[in-house]
């Protein structure tokens, strides 16, 4: 069990269950931690310089990563400086473009090649600075950096499912500090991910709806785990996160796949998406975080029953033997509070401003 | 991602399917750490002394505990010192027996009250002993205790299944250092349970026998895999081991459920689970680990299709974003040489023996 020593005898725990994954959390319901209480997780940008010549993210260390696939350049000459974003290939990728795609048979086990694609989406030259203290119209290049790779490989009838996800602090398993997300394109679909379909799929066959939809409408009819709501996106606590904090930004509009995003709303997604990671980092003093965006796998583009979104799970507490043994995870922050400190929360984005905190 | 920054780049990964759960997991295969390599997460033990008159769980802090519910005594009395083990009710508790067994919505959300058990199995007086450095007899009263205490919620139709685990060391999330496991009764059937169970009955439709049997089969018919074989348990490391090390202790007698092992079952599980346990501190300088008893639900115990069994996660690694996203997991050592490592290692269970290694 993570850190349950503080909490106070009487408490009464609560079962919530993710209506679309069908698992279930043991909520800290009414004695959940508060912000003071979580233990400080700090992601370390604080000390970084702006620029670390050992790295190999930043302007001059070109070389010593694979070369690029996509860049924004203002003209200047392709693996040097000048960039103001770079993708390249994971120089130590969990998947590569080699080997078989066919899976291969060890008696009664399968196998498979490691066959598929992980990519770095270096974000900024700036060794220390998080999304949400860069200018809003580099958050937006980030997005559609993210847009273009994934357009890069949907079409690949090999890799069926394409992840993108950013590592941010030590807590959230990065080993480099440098801002970066990462675009992993796997030979199988994620089990998480043929969960999560099929719960949809089931929702719409009962109700014929949308099951996202729902719970954007049931989460502004009552407001109690609304973060944020601007003209395309709602931004909520989780109903049953399975993390601290953990926050959902939702699209308004029914779109099954993060590609089909509009300029209009790559430009309010980088507002939402800065505001609320600094929403997170004020309140939490710069923890170590995770995102992920879950969009529909290629091959399900003829469904309507999904609907792309944005998780980010703030990363406090390290899972124990009932976690792992059961998948009901434990979250000692409950979900309505955590919503009310982050929309309390003050953070002026688009600003190097990791001293005001 | 977790520490992969010393991998050389013509590591070539695999992905492996867990062939009951239908989970793929991706392994440094050829290129995987050491256990040299790999970063020390130690359990904090030998810094510890052998009382500790803080510690609720050491002799002497009985009043500090809710009152025992079982425990192993020579004619002492109840909740004071003179115990050889006890049971208690966890006071910070994740589940309670208290509210409702009932379901409640919030439109279209589900909630329970979070009713339940949540016990805390006290192992020994002394504060700094792991499991695989008491006397063997012991060990097997600690077996004992958990059986007993399966049998004391397995007919409680409110509580369809009960996990036994223990957190061993900081990284495993464990809050208290004194040995100890715990037991939840959830109202609940984990997700990750119904998975096991499914698998194994889909196994059992399609090929009319167990999974289980035919991995132990498999397994000791290749050997590349196997730490040891007794009598009664073939102990493996995991084909498709989501942690570095991971590692199953398999009854070869067909058995659904741990609460049907015998006496001289106990007698050598004691045995297995602290060589185990203690080749894999020798291995890996004393991890943090977990362990959880797989077993099946009570509703279940008409099936032939399951086999019960204990998993050990030694924990290294940090989960990033395409663990939480995907449900892929990066294991980064060779299961095979992860075998051949625990096969060498060398061990003397029994006795506290931190200074040797």
């Amino acid at each position: 069990m993570a850190n349950h020593s503080r909490r106070s005898p009487d408490y009464q725990p609560e079962l919530r269950k993710n209506i679309v994954t069908r698992e279930w959390v043991i909520i800290a319901k009414g004695r959940g931690k508060r912000p003071s209480d979580l233990v400080r997780q700090n992601d370390g940008a604080e000390d970084l310089p702006a620029h670390d010549p050992n790295c190999p993210f930043c302007p001059g260390g070109e070389s010593n990563t694979p070369p690029e696939v996509f860049a924004l350049r203002d003209g200047s000459a392709k693996n040097g400086p000048g960039w103001k974003l770079r993708v390249v290939p994971n120089k130590f990728a969990a998947l590569r473009q080699a080997g078989s795609d066919q899976p291969h048979y060890e008696g009664i086990h399968i196998c498979r090649d490691g066959f598929g694609a992980h990519e770095v989406i270096i974000e900024t030259p700036e060794h220390n600075l998080d999304l949400w203290e860069m200018e809003e119209s580099r958050v937006a290049e980030v997005l559609e950096a993210y847009r273009q790779r994934y357009m890069a490989y949907e079409s690949t009838e090999a890799l069926p499912y394409v992840l993108i996800f950013r590592n941010h602090g030590a807590q959230a398993g990065t080993s480099l500090a440098h801002p970066h997300s990462q675009l992993i394109a796997s030979p199988v679909m994620p089990q998480q991910v043929q969960v999560e379909m099929q719960g949809a799929a089931a929702y719409w066959e009962y109700l014929g709806h949308c099951v996202f939809c729902d719970i954007l409408e049931q989460e502004k009819a009552s407001g109690e785990r609304v973060v944020l709501e601007t003209d395309h996106f709602l931004v909520i606590t989780a109903f049953a996160g399975k993390y601290p904090f953990e926050t959902w930004i939702l699209p308004k509009r029914h779109a099954i796949r993060f590609a089909d995003i509009s300029e209009e709303e790559v430009g309010d997604l980088a507002r939402v998406l800065q505001t609320t990671l600094g929403k997170i980092a004020a309140a939490l003093h710069r923890p170590s975080y995770n995102f992920v965006i879950h969009t529909a796998p290629a091959e399900e583009h003829n469904t309507r029953a999904y609907h792309w979104h944005l998780e980010i799970f703030p990363r406090f507490t390290t899972l124990g033997g009932f976690e792992l043994g059961s998948a009901i995870y434990i979250n000692i922050a409950d979900p309505e509070d955590a919503a009310e400190y982050l929309r309390e929360a003050e953070v002026a984005v688009g600003v190097k401003a990791a001293s005001a905190l």
